[in-house]
């Protein structure tokens, strides 16, 4: 047992991120009351030192009040999660969303709550699926008690100051942010700056691609464009003859350079298992931040063209440009008497 | 004959531009000796009145001096025909270049062959397939008394005054902007202003066939999407329960609409013909106009976000972002163990 | 009197659009009662024929019924003048919204008229200052024997097929699209369809300006550009020595071109009145219906990077990109020691 | 000492980077002539260690053969550098551009050194003011042989291996991207690498500051807007009622989130020094690698939006899109008679 102050804690949901969060509490010497719809699940924690729990209540039964509980699940399920909560609570209880709900839904389910003097706690989750080792950075909203109240497992879950080197320009000497977890402000403050940083993801991640795909076709020279009144041609293919390994470059970029950041370290892991990348199509999701960070900029009229152009980027890789495209061959078609060249 | 000043003109280049030019030339009255490596396009002009010519050195024979030469030709084939002619020009002689050359070749060709006192005038064409009914848009670079002496041909090739209403706030009475050709400045000019303005209709048509892309999927709400870890849900599918028919948009937005142009005129038309745009897959080539535009933005330190957004999606729509698609799964696998789905 | 169906229509709100649209509907013999809170408007248009209205009472007393009542209000004013209405009017009675009301704001209208038996018509208009003479696109949601009630009206604003030429390609011989109006869909479809007709309106705006700009800036190697270790050198100075009149590219544009559109019509105008556009610092305003139309594209998932950077262009003239800015800056000064160059 | 291999280099340019690398280098027991047009920057260095000359000939005189010269300069004179050198010279020397040179130059560089047998490698240098104590990223071009001479130098100025964890997927044990360095083809692949590096570094940090942007404004409910015709109304305030510390956001984003990166280090550190990022107005420079990514993107036909909006958000934080405005601006007052709003 490592923290001085051992909670409990009551963990609705066990997928990848939700098992992790227990173990890395159990880790440190909090204890833990887990729920799952699958048993199984339920039954691996149990193994590992969880108390296993058959429902909601069952779960809201096994905890000491006043309650602390995580839901981790998908953000489509939280609402009713909430409501039938709402019917086994006591005041003084919290619930923590740890998922990806919208911080508005956030709002809502807080007053919601408040009726039944149970505190509302949205936390953003970052870490992915090595949080468990390097801990997650949590963004945190809600009212000032509960979430204080809720210190010792935020920063167990939390990286820790260990974990990068002191900001040298710091002087403040309080905040938690050091630690790796921060109350953001009210209800809502939390999911949308994890929101926002989801968003920021999304740019990071574009301007690295697109920079490696750049490299990549740094060989345009060397081979046939083909060249007719519907193509360019290259100007000057001399300028464009180089066979870059890109694995390498993401690797040398890991180590003193600019863009040195963990999502380089995983590109370069990605590239060093598959220098080709199969078993990828190209076809890149989006799961709703980088949509609502969009949404936040227009409504605040803050300008995002990288955030939003990264965006756009992944609709179009899944083909949701395909009538738009048709809409300028078919001008093309019009004006020019173009005929679109086959794929 | 209609025009006051009949002109010999030597057409290279029988394509369907060079074509319609000569015809619209003799149909006001000027005459013209034509060439092409198809001796079918000579024979057909021939036999509508025009005095053909076997091979460069036959047309040059065959034309009063000055001469006044117009290439109408690919990109990729002008250099060796300016060669070629270099050879069989006299002092005085005008060599056209009508096609989409890039304006930097111009400035090379005009001192190429300014050794020879010959006179290179280059042209920006826009009218397309149209151009026969409605005149050209001729944007012109070159020497002022060179261009000068092409008068009578330009005003026959262009529009006329009577083309459109009168700019109401224009007090000047000079100038032959109002008639369709423009004479913009030295050598290259012409084809610098056509180039801006092919990056113009990229950005004209992307925003077009966006927004009617935007219409088309007003119906949003009454499709299922599937729901899940990977993709966000829509938040009020009830404000997307619209089946707008776009191609009777397209055909409201031709009259008193702000958006009012020649391109929603073409879009309206290929959407009155096929509402589906049935036989064109989306994949929008680009001919080297856009991206050069692009190039001198940079150049010119001058931000042209929404040119280069139109330049960009025409190359998604082809499949260019694979690799920088594959790198965002690729990293989305990494640290958050999402797999890529299925198209 | 030229229609063959003369109506009457109620019209609060007689700024210059709602007091054209009178006057064009008493030209063609309709019969207008007119409102506005400015009694000099309500006078100027007794002159002209309308009958006044002293209250929105007043003016329903004055209406036969089945009442049409036209609202051509700042989209603030729309919900209390309706929430009036309500209380004011009579089963069968029809009230359109000819603003620019977000469409969301139309459905929930309609819904609330619905226990009425009041319809609510959405419609779009388009044409500006100039839709007096021109006539003005109008797009329009509701129920459909709302609608048709209204052709005559609808009919007399719209500019009339005769203002275009019949698209070509056009079979069908039904719609009124090809008249200048058209039944959108139910509620809101109008104002949705009028929403993305801005969208596209501030990309094709954009796409002229950036183009016009990139002229106006041909001359960028003719002046001195400081080069430091904080500037990138111009490469070839010599490809960008042009001088070229940009209000005389826009009317040469005007004619013939691809381009061609009311668009270049008016900013053709603009130059000729003033080349340096004297009185503008370029701080570019929005007003709603561009930030809408990006927040429906991410909602359905449709890429309109082009749109959005239109949109985004306009904040960042009005500096609402400082803070941005601020920390690029800042950014710049930590890992390289730049310090920000003075404006 | 701890290279086991030492070796003599001449630093020419002793600016903030050539100096340092000087320092690096001398540390790890290599030993260096210096030179700068500055000669107190060369007397520095001499206190610190190193051989001093007073020119371009005393430094070749003071190499011992076969010499190695890093050039560390401004781009504006690389070439008189280098071709000042080539008289100085002998074959097997190798002239190092460590400096932002232009990829294409060192191309014809290399070209021109040939002849004399000397060799040219071109060398990126990420790293800034940190280098010294964390090492440099190198990137390099040039002929295998050559930069296989250097790797002793080269190993000294890059991190080395344990700067970072090693990538876990990787099963290489060959190449030296781990310690830090990388030769990634021929002449002019290091500066294309490295000014794509630029170019990726314009994306992440503007993703990031967008990202904190949006942050800042989350109050944006709390404050008034201005609602007229012109301005589009915040719909939905109590969304926007959030203060948040974006300062303590990028300290808490250091540790355990996906966005976790060196630029997040520093702007955490720009933050805490100035909240408000007092002394800088926002104006970003750029300094010619980010241009060249967008146009080697345009060249290969790939899209590359993120980090072309990065470039155009710089451009245009420094007022380059005025024209633009006001062209906007007057299309606004020509169609809709609506007024520019001040500033």
């Amino acid at each position: 047992m490592t923290t001085d102050t051992p909670m409990q804690l009551g963990m609705v949901g066990l997928g990848r991120m939700g098992a992790n969060l227990v173990r890395r509490l159990m880790r440190d010497g909090h204890t833990c009351v887990v729920y799952d719809l699958d048993a199984d699940a339920v039954a691996q924690l149990e193994q590992e030192g969880a108390t296993p729990a058959s429902s909601l209540k069952d779960l809201a039964g096994k905890l000491g009040r006043p309650r602390n509980i995580w839901l981790m699940l998908p953000a489509g399920v939280v609402q009713r999660t909430v409501d039938e909560l709402t019917e086994l609570l006591a005041p003084e209880d919290i619930v923590i969303d740890g998922g990806n709900s919208y911080y508005r839904d956030d709002i809502a389910r807080s007053r919601q709550l408040a009726p039944h003097a149970v505190h509302y706690v949205d936390c953003g989750t970052s870490g992915g699926v090595w949080g468990l080792e390097r801990g997650y950075c949590l963004m945190v909203g809600g009212e000032r008690e509960a979430v204080l109240r809720l210190d010792p497992l935020l920063r167990t879950i939390a990286p820790g100051a260990g974990s990068a080197e002191p900001t040298p320009g710091r002087t403040a000497t309080s905040g938690t942010a050091p630690d790796g977890y921060l109350h953001c402000g009210p209800s809502g403050a939390g999911h949308f700056v994890k929101m926002v940083h989801n968003g920021v993801e999304y740019g990071m991640m574009a301007a690295i691609a697109e920079g490696l795909s750049i490299i990549k076709h740094a060989d345009a020279g060397l081979r046939d464009r083909t060249v007719d009144a519907e193509t360019a041609p290259l100007r000057d293919p001399d300028a464009y003859a180089y066979e870059i390994d890109v694995a390498e470059v993401a690797e040398v970029w890991r180590r003193g350079s600019v863009v040195g950041s963990w999502l380089v370290d995983l590109v370069a892991d990605a590239l060093a298992r598959s220098p080709g990348l199969d078993g990828f199509a190209g076809r890149v999701s989006d799961s709703g931040e980088g949509r609502w960070t969009v949404l936040a900029a227009v409504d605040e009229s803050v300008p995002a063209p990288v955030i939003t152009a990264a965006l756009y980027e992944r609709f179009a890789s899944r083909g949701l440009g395909e009538f738009t495209g048709k809409l300028l061959s078919a001008m093309r078609g019009e004006f020019g008497g173009h005929a679109e060249k086959a794929g």
